[in-house]
């Protein structure tokens, strides 16, 4: 048996008028007055269906091929033809179909091929892959995947995966979800009435990470160039379209690098992975653009082709405040922007990918390096036409002395930071890295405006389904 | 500048007699008595330092270069020149060399070029990665972790992200660590007295995963060929070299695959991988084979050569009582396989990585699909020489009626898997898939035999540092 998937088909890979088999599932049937049927046939290895041809004279076609609906998995043999229909070259005149798995009761199908909501199709996230919007969706989110680790390997980065399970010290322990084994209705309690951790898994307080970051510095200083993509958690009780409490990130650090090297490889970043997913889904950016968003693939070209600006913040404050324009937050020197002005600056001002530099040090994290002036921390901000901020990141504080006077500044103890400051005193070397929120890159790239759709099963308040 | 990192240098990328410049840390420091220092720099690029000769006419020699010790970062600029010396081509005539950072009391640098126990490392496992043996065992880590995605990539399969945060209904509680943000000093209550979870983040009880399987499983019955490649968790208690808290999982999840299928999937995919290794990383492997374990080069030439023995779990045990071997594990028919007697099969009997298809239903998960003597699964194992069991798999239950069966007998609710029911209720496919324990993986290639040197920051009972 010659078995392909559709997409090779579709591609010319099988030879024309020579026997081929397909397995799938059916997309629609329609039925001809002259007793053939035409089956639309996916497997999920590209966008489109191959169309296969069903003549009466199979023996199964009265009381099987006429019964077939959406949703039902086949195999089916014939011969690979050249199609006379508009929009394909090719289709299959099926000499044997074989029916795999029925769908129980059609007509209450959850995935009938029409509209649905998104809202719907998340109750629905175990059978919503079949859908033409979330099928996209997956390939996009491979091929990007696939491009991050293929960019970051050619430039000799290591994977490194930073721990999940992290203790308590780093981070406002606010919004994390604590891990543990403790059982709730027998709470081990200490002498001083306290619950007593040492009696939980790790013997301490544990949570779920918030970033591999601080883990992934440990690395980048003794290996120089590594990078981590992996899960990472927020216990936000936020309900909107950008907030997931379970995402994936990105985050490359390297030795010896300055914000400039950064900012440069962020750029690299995002122009080789946006080419990727020119090159490889352009059948999947195709159903983007006509029924998402249809200015996502002019998007995609423009970034690929701009040069991306690059000013400091003092700077992007000046713009904003000379540009006539009715913020909702006021501008001034020493506010952390908001979307309405990242997008102003990406959108309107530049008309292309802005790099901001150099933020205020007091809206900044504790690590970032601290600029000669005294005001300001080594940070940057990647903000694109379409989406505002994307990527975030900084040079890290690689001075000691410096370091233990931020920690001061923001009240940390030195003993919880003691590991961190250990890279400081011993071969500390300038080094930077960022941070990429991966469902947001997806958005960027398909216009699928919420999170909860680029990620197959969605976290969010009170969800947890499946 | 011409700045280059160490393996180029050493791999004869840079021109010789051209000046280069090369940043990295110190490995160790030489003086000879005429005025001649050696310092083999690191950079963590490769496995071998790079020699930097530094002569007395450096303006800083004196009070600098003859001070630098094991650890300190430096930035060298040079002469690129052919060495002389035994095992090394190429080395560098230093012109200018700028020390980064020092390292503060040098006697004390807890990562001193000498031999450090195992242990101890852990203590410090935000300083091993700059051991020969840590950071060894991060390249090849990456190398496997990049060979696995390529693997899957060129075979058209989808990378699926399944989540890490899940309900309580799928899997044995007792070893899942909770998931939640509720005030262990306030926990809400219901009127019945119990702890009220619809108050919690996820308005219900949420735990770790174990496993993305069943997850995956809807996106093969979409997308027909899958795989995750994410954390999972284990709350056992168990302080072992295999067992870690939190480890990484390969999972691929096919449709229309039987376990025959899957289990050449798990071939080629070993072979690929292994494969991979020994081209890229060679110099690392030279490391284990000297310094951990001898036979690793061998095991996994031999891996790649060899083809795969296939046998039914029923030969197995014939093999086994056959065998004359006094086993602490009793055989009959029935057992599950011990590690003493994987090892025999593949070590002693076979010589060769086996297959063992076929278990009792008794021993194997609910999911698994019946044959059709009615007493055993179409699960499979690969067992391999030096290790045991490296993959396990099955093909699933496709038929609803067998799933049924199969969830009464062991007691399980249908409302609980609904959502797994269903995809047997629309279009169900025969499918199968396996899973892998990276860091299993990675002890099987290295030779290292305790996973807590396996990934950089292990989380076991009582440990969550760092």
């Amino acid at each position: 048996m010659n078995i392909r998937p559709v997409v090779e088909v579709l591609q010319g890979l099988a030879t024309l008028n020579s026997e081929v088999t397909v397995r799938g599932w059916v997309r629609t049937r329609r039925d001809s007055k002259e007793g053939i049927s035409f089956i639309d046939l996916y497997d999920g290895s590209c966008f489109n269906a191959l169309q296969i041809v069903a003549h009466s004279c199979l023996n199964n076609y009265e009381n099987e091929v006429l019964r077939l609906t959406t949703g039902c998995s086949i195999e089916m043999t014939g011969q690979l033809v050249s199609s006379p229909a508009e929009g394909q070259k090719f289709e299959i005149q099926a000499t044997d179909i074989k029916v795999i798995g029925w769908v129980d009761n059609p007509e209450s199908y959850p995935m009938a091929p029409k509209r649905h909501s998104m809202e719907y199709l998340r109750e629905c996230a175990h059978l919503r892959p079949r859908t033409n919007l979330i099928g996209a969706v997956a390939r996009v989110r491979n091929t990007l995947a696939q491009a991050i680790h293929r960019f970051f390997h050619a430039k000799g980065y290591l994977w490194v995966s930073t721990p999940l399970i992290t203790a308590a010290d780093t981070e406002g322990a606010g919004e994390m979800f604590r891990v543990s084994t403790l059982d709730l209705e027998n709470l081990p309690r200490g002498q001083d009435g306290k619950i007593d951790f040492t009696k939980d898994f790790f013997g301490k307080e544990a949570f779920l990470t918030v970033s591999g970051q601080l883990n992934a510095e440990t690395y980048a200083c003794a290996l120089s160039k590594v990078y981590t993509f992996g899960p990472t958690f927020r216990a936000e009780n936020s309900n909107t379209s950008r907030h997931l409490a379970e995402f994936w990130m990105v985050e490359p650090e390297v030795a010896f690098a300055t914000l400039d090297d950064i900012a440069t490889l962020a750029k690299e970043m995002l122009k080789y992975v946006f080419k990727a997913v020119l090159d490889d889904r352009s059948d999947d950016l195709k159903f983007f653009a006509e029924r998402i968003d249809k200015n996502v693939i002019a998007r995609l070209t423009d970034l690929v082709r701009l040069d991306f600006e690059q000013i400091d913040y003092s700077t992007a404050i000046e713009i904003l405040q000379q540009s006539n324009q009715s913020f909702e937050n006021p501008v001034s020197w020493g506010i952390d922007l908001s979307s309405e002005h990242e997008r102003y600056l990406a959108e309107q001002y530049f008309k292309a990918p802005v790099v901001v530099k150099n933020y205020p040090k007091d809206i900044k994290a504790f690590y970032m390096r601290l600029n000669d002036d005294g005001k300001t921390v080594a940070a940057m901000d990647v903000l694109a036409p379409g989406i505002g901020e994307i990527i975030g990141g900084s040079q890290r504080e690689e001075r000691l002395d410096m370091l233990d006077q931020r920690l001061a500044e923001m009240d940390f103890s030195r003993e919880d930071y003691s590991w961190y400051r250990d890279l400081r005193r011993y071969g500390t070397v300038p080094h930077a890295g960022f941070g990429l929120g991966f469902e947001r890159l997806i958005a960027y790239v398909t216009g699928v405006p919420n999170v909860r759709e680029l990620i197959p099963f969605p976290r969010t308040p009170k969800n947890v389904a499946f």
